[in-house]
C-alpha cells in the first residue's frame, strides 16, 4: 500500500485530486428505481424510452368541420356546387376528433354552405389528408423517445406520456449525510441572537452544503452537531456508511491540527486518497472512501466549505446520477485594480463585475475563506492557474458569473467612499425597480475619483474636504478629473465625530484627549475622506499622529470602525454618527461635511443612473435615511455642481 | 368600454400583448410569508435582512496556537527567547476559539518550544491581532446583509445564518390552477396504452403546464378533465377564482370554434384583453382577468400550448414573485437550408444544433405545433420576427439553446437515409460514454451527402444503389463528393421490401401486383435511398410511376411508411423489415442492402466519432442489432471505402 501513503501525504493540484476522485469512484453510480413520468422531473432515465402508442393514435381532424372521403369531392366547383349528406358522405368534426371509417380528409366550417340539417354544400375538390394530423405524424409505436440518461425536463413529460409511457426507470437520487463537527458550534434553532454567548458561532455550512446538494439532485441528512471528539465522529461516519448513505461529508476537522480528526476517522474506517489541494480557498480538503462510500473531510471555513463541495462532491454526485455538469457562463472582464497571487496554488478570486460603459470591469473582494459575505456579494470567480502570479489591471481575464449578466448590467456600480445610507438606496431602489441593484465598494473617496478616471464605475461617493475652503469634492474634482466631465449631486450631509464606547468611559471631549490619555485609536485607509479629515483636525491641533496610539490600524467602512470600539480593540475612533447609534455606542460630534456622488455626464442621462436618482429624491427614501440619525436631507438630490 | 373591444377583437404582436398583460397586472405580487432560512431555498426576500448578530461575534483565533497580548512579545528574538506562563501571558487556543480577554494576537503552534506543561517559549514577537479574526470581519451586526428582492441561494442562506438572520420574509409561491378540457382527453391513471381506443388522447399537457409552472417557482393543481361543456368550465374556473388560486389556466378551447368555451367563459366572469397572437406556434392564446386573478386560455397543441405559456404566463408567474426572468443562452447558427416564414407573424423555429468544424450548423425541424418531438429534438429555437419572410442558409442567426453548448458539442450529427439502428446506436453509446449523444435528421441519402458537402454535419447514413453493378455509395459518392475526402464504414446490411398489412389480406407477391391490383401506395420521399430502389425496381420491371396509385404521397422514415399501412393509409410501401416487425406487419423481402456512414476524413479520428465507431463495433451493439430482426451484421464496423 505503497500508494496510498504517497497521494495522501502530499497536495496535489485541483486536476489531480479530480482525476483520482473520478477514476476511484468510476463505476460508481445510484441504482434505478421506477417512478410515475409526472413525478420524474428532472431525473435522468436509467434506460431508454421507447414509445408504446402512436400519436396521434388515429387519424385525426386538424380543423373543425366535416371529414369527407377526399376523392368524392372531385369535380366540386363553384359553378357545380356539390352536395354532402351528413351521416353517410360527410361527418363533422372537431379538431382532435378521430376520422370516420371511410374518411380521409377535412373541409373547414368556413368553406361549408350548411343547406340544412341533413347536408352541406362545397364548392371546391380536397386533396386526400388535408387538414388531418395522420397516425404517427409525432411519435411512431416502438420508436425511440429518449435514449438512457436523458433529463427528463417538462418537454419531456410531454412526450413520454403522448408516447404511452406513464412510468420511466431513472437513477435514484443520492442521499449525502451531512456531519457538522466542532465543539464551538450552536445549532441556529438553538440560539437566541441577542443572548448568544462569546465563542460561540452559530453553524451556517451544514445548511450551504445540504442546499448545495439539492443544486446537484441529490437529498441530503444534517447530523446532529458533534464535539470535537475522535470517537463520536467516528461512530457517527461508521453509522452513516451502515445506513447505505451514497455519500458521506465531515465538516471542519480536515487540516493537521490536534483536534482534527476527519483524517484519522477516515483512515480507520477505510482510506483516504487525497488530502490537501493546491487551491484557495479549500486547501485542507480531503476525501477518501469506506466500504463503497465516498466520504468527504469539508474545511470549516464557508467560502472553503463551498469551493470543496463544487470542486469534488458536487460533481461527483452529479456523476453518480449521469446528470450533466453544472457550468456557469463565462464573460471576459477587465480588472480594476492588479492581483497578486501565490505561484503553486489556484485561487478563486471572488469579484464584483460592473458593467461600465460596454465594458465589463471587476474589482476584488476581500480573500479571506471565511467571509461568506465574498461569496454572496460577487458577481463572479476569477480562476487563477498555480503557474500564474496574477493578473494585471490591464489584461483581460475569464470571469465565471455568478448572477445572470442581465442583472449585472442592470446594476449602478458605485465605488469610494462608505456610507450606511448606499445599503439603504440598494433596499429603496427596488421599490418601484425590482430588477435594478447597487453594488457599492468601499475604497474611499480619493480611490473613488480614480475608479471613474480608469472607467471603472458609474458614479463615485465622496466627501472630500478642502481645508483651503472647507468645500468639499469640487477643488479635487478640478485638479484629479479634469478630462471627466462630471456632476456632482448631494447624496446626504452627516455628522462625523468620535465613535466612543458606550458612556464615554474614558470621559473623552476631544481628540486631544486620545493623545494625552494614550488611549488606542482605530483610523480608516490613506485616501479615505474620513482620514483625510482626521489629519486636517490633528494639524489645527498641532497633534503628531506618531501621538495618537493605533494610528497605523486601520478599516476601510465605518461599520468597522464602529464595531472595533464596540469589541474593545481600540478606544476611540472616527467616524459617522450613524455608525455609532446603530451598534449603541457614544458619540461626539466634530464637523457636519457633505456626502456626494460624482457621475460623469456620459452617464448621467442613462435609465439606471435616472432610476438612482430618482429614488435619492423620493420622500420614502429621505425618510428612512433620518431615521438611521446622524444625517441631514435638507440637499439631497440637489445638483452641486457640473463640469464647465 | 370602448377599448376594451379593440384590444381582443384584434390580433396582437408578442410585444403588444406583453406590454398589455404586464400592464394590466404591474401590481400583482404574492404576499409575504415568513419561513425558517434553512426552508427558504430559491425563494426571493420580501424586505431587506439586516444581521442581527457580529461575524464573528468576537474575536477569534484563525490558527491553532497560543494567545498572546502582542505588546508582551516586543523584545523577544533568537538569542534572546522569551518565556510565556500558560494561563497567565499565554492561553491555548485552537482555530475558530475565542481570545481570552486581555489577548489580541496568536502564535501558531509551529512557532514555539512548548517547555512543560505551564511554559513556552518564543523567540519573535507578534504584531497585534495576528491570526486573529476580529469581530465583525465578515458581518458587522446592523448591516444590510440583502436588499428586498434578493433571491435566496445556498450561499445566502449561509450568509443569513451567519449574521443571525433565522427567518426571513418571502415571497409566497404563486399556485396555479390548470383546467384541462377536451371531450376526447384521457387521465393517463385511467388508460392502459394497449387497449386505447381509437380517437382517445392520452392528456398530456397540464403535467407539461405545471413542470414549467414549478420551473417558473410556482406550485399548481391540475383540475379533473373537462368536456368541453361551457356551464362544466365556467364553474370550475369561478371556483378556482373564489378559492384564491393565484392564476388560472384553461388548457384547450382557446380557438374561435364552436366548443371552443374559453373565451365566453371568461368574457361571462371577467374580462379579455387579448386574444389571438401573431405567433406561430401558440396564435390561439388568450388572457384575461376575473376579479383579480389572471386567466389564460391555453392552446391545446402542445407546441403552442408550451409557447403561449413560456411568452405570457411563465413571465408573469416569475413577476409575481420578483423572480429574475429565465433568460436562455445565445448563439448564432448558420441554417443548412433557407427557411420561409410567413410575414406577419414571429415563427419560433424549432431545430437540431450541431457543432461541426467548429461551426454551429442548424436543421430545422417539422413545424407542427401538435408535435412535441419537434421541441424535445431541438437543440434550440430560432425567432424569426414578424417583418422578416424568413432566414438564408447563407447568413447566421441567433439561436436560443434548449440544451448546454457542451452537449451540443459532444453531439455527433448524423444525416441522411433513415435507419432504426440509429435510434439504438444513439442508447449503446451512452452505456460508456454518458455525455456522448447522437443526434440523426432524415433527409434521404442524397440529403445527407448533400449535407455533408455543405458541411452541416459530421457523417452521413446512405445506401444508395448503383444499378450499374449493384455496388452502394461509392460511386456516388466519387460523383458528388469528389473534394471531400472520406471513409466509408458500414453500419449494418439489412433487408428492404414491401411492408404489407398483416396476413398479407391483397395477397401480393411482389411490386407488379400493386399496380396491376391498383393499390394505395405510401412513397419514400425523393433522393431516399428507398425512392431510387424502387425506381430502379419499377424500370427494371417495366411499370410506369404513374401507374402505382398514391407514388407521390411520400413520407421521411421507414417507421412512418409502416404506420401508413397499419392505419390502413395504405395498402404497401417500401421499407425496411425491422420497421414491419417493430409494428406487426407482414414483410415480402426485395433486397439486403448495404447500410453505410460516410465520414469525412478531417472528422474521422476524432474523439467522438471514434467513440461512435467504437460502440458500433461492439458485440453489445451487434446483439441489439440482430435481435430487431431484419439486420446483419456481418460487415458491421468494417472500413469499405476510402478516397485516394
Amino acid at each position: 500500500m505503497n500508494t496510498k501513503r504517497n497521494i495522501y501525504l502530499n497536495m496535489v493540484s485541483i486536476e489531480e485530486a479530480k482525476t483520482c476522485l473520478f477514476d476511484r469512484f468510476k463505476n460508481l453510480v445510484t441504482e434505478a428505481e421506477t417512478l410515475d413520468v409526472v413525478d420524474a422531473r428532472g431525473r435522468v432515465l436509467a434506460s431508454q424510452a421507447v414509445a408504446a402508442i402512436s400519436s396521434p393514435n388515429f387519424h385525426a381532424a386538424a380543423m373543425d368541420g366535416i371529414a369527407v372521403d377526399a376523392e368524392q369531392t372531385f369535380g366540386a366547383c363553384e359553378d357545380a356546387p356539390m352536395t354532402l349528406e351528413i351521416g353517410k358522405t360527410a361527418f363533422w368534426v372537431n379538431t382532435g376528433h378521430s376520422l370516420p371509417q371511410g374518411t380521409n380528409a377535412v373541409i373547414m366550417i368556413e368553406n361549408l354552405n350548411v343547406l340544412d340539417d341533413r347536408s352541406v354544400e362545397i364548392e371546391a375538390p380536397v386533396f386526400p389528408w388535408q387538414y388531418v394530423r395522420k397516425m404517427g405524424e409525432d411519435i411512431v409505436a416502438t420508436q425511440l423517445l429518449f435514449p438512457r440518461d436523458h433529463l427528463i425536463n417538462a418537454y419531456a413529460m410531454g412526450a413520454l406520456l403522448s408516447g404511452g409511457v406513464f412510468r420511466v426507470a431513472v437513477r435514484k437520487q443520492p442521499r449525502v449525510m451531512i456531519i457538522p463537527t466542532g465543539s464551538e458550534l450552536k445549532q441556529w434553532r438553538d440560539v437566541r441572537p441577542e443572548t448568544m454567548n462569546s465563542g460561540d458561532v452559530v453553524e451556517s455550512n451544514a445548511t450551504v452544503l445540504g442546499a448545495l446538494c439539492q443544486d446537484h439532485g441529490a437529498g441530503f441528512e444534517i447530523h446532529s452537531m458533534l464535539r470535537d471528539d475522535r470517537d463520536t465522529i467516528q461512530n457517527a461516519v461508521s453509522h452513516a456508511v451502515c445506513d447505505g448513505y451514497d455519500m458521506v461529508m465531515i465538516i471542519g476537522g480536515s487540516s493537521a491540527g490536534s483536534e482534527d480528526y476527519a483524517k484519522p476517522v477516515i483512515s480507520a474506517l477505510g482510506e483516504v486518497y487525497v488530502h490537501g489541494v493546491t487551491m484557495m480557498p479549500g486547501k485542507p480538503v480531503m476525501f477518501g472512501q469506506i466500504e463503497t462510500t465516498p466520504v468527504f473531510g469539508i474545511p470549516g471555513y464557508p467560502v472553503s466549505a463551498i469551493v470543496a463541495f463544487e470542486q469534488f462532491a458536487g460533481p461527483l454526485l452529479l456523476k453518480m446520477q449521469h446528470l450533466p455538469e453544472i457550468t456557469r457562463p463565462v464573460m471576459p472582464v477587465t480588472p480594476a485594480r492588479k492581483v497578486a497571487s501565490k505561484l503553486g496554488q489556484e485561487e478563486f478570486l471572488r469579484v464584483k463585475i460592473g458593467s461600465v460603459d460596454g465594458k465589463l470591469m471587476s474589482s476584488q473582494l476581500p480573500r479571506g475563506s471565511g467571509s461568506i459575505t465574498t461569496l454572496t456579494e460577487a458577481d463572479g470567480i476569477i480562476r487563477i492557474p498555480r503557474h500564474v502570479e496574477g493578473v494585471l489591471d490591464s489584461e483581460t481575464v475569464d470571469a465565471y458569473l455568478l448572477r445572470p449578466l442581465s442583472a449585472i448590467e442592470d446594476t449602478v456600480v458605485i465605488t469610494g467612499s462608505h456610507d450606511n445610507t448606499l445599503d439603504l438606496l440598494a433596499d429603496q431602489i427596488r421599490q418601484n425597480n425590482p430588477g435594478t441593484g447597487i453594488s457599492s465598494s468601499h475604497v474611499g473617496s480619493m480611490g473613488g475619483l480614480m475608479a471613474l478616471k480608469k472607467g471603472a464605475c458609474h458614479m463615485a461617493g465622496a466627501h472630500l474636504l478642502d481645508p483651503e475652503d472647507g468645500s468639499y469634492n469640487i477643488s479635487y474634482i478640478e485638479k484629479y478629473l479634469a478630462d471627466v466631465p462630471v456632476r456632482v449631486v448631494n447624496l446626504v450631509m452627516r455628522e462625523q465625530g468620535l465613535i466612543l464606547p458606550k458612556g464615554n468611559p474614558d470621559e473623552i471631549s476631544g481628540l486631544a484627549d486620545i493623545a494625552d490619555k494614550g488611549l488606542d485609536f482605530i483610523n480608516r485607509q490613506t485616501g479615505s475622506g474620513t482620514r483625510i479629515l482626521l489629519d486636517y483636525r490633528l494639524k489645527e491641533l498641532g497633534i503628531a499622529p506618531g501621538d495618537i496610539p493605533g494610528y497605523e490600524n486601520d478599516e476601510y467602512t465605518h461599520m468597522s470602525v464602529a464595531v472595533a470600539v464596540l469589541s474593545g480593540r481600540a478606544r476611540a475612533g472616527l467616524g459617522i454618527k450613524a455608525a455609532a447609534i446603530a451598534l449603541g455606542l457614544d458619540f461626539l460630534p466634530v464637523v457636519t461635511e457633505s456626502y456626494d456622488l460624482v457621475i460623469p455626464e456620459v452617464y448621467f442621462h442613462s435609465q439606471k443612473i435616472q432610476t438612482l436618482l430618482a429614488t435619492i429624491s423620493s420622500d420614502e427614501f429621505k425618510k428612512r435615511v433620518l431615521a438611521l440619525g446622524g444625517y441631514g436631507v435638507e440637499k439631497t438630490g440637489e445638483l452641486l455642481y457640473q463640469s464647465a
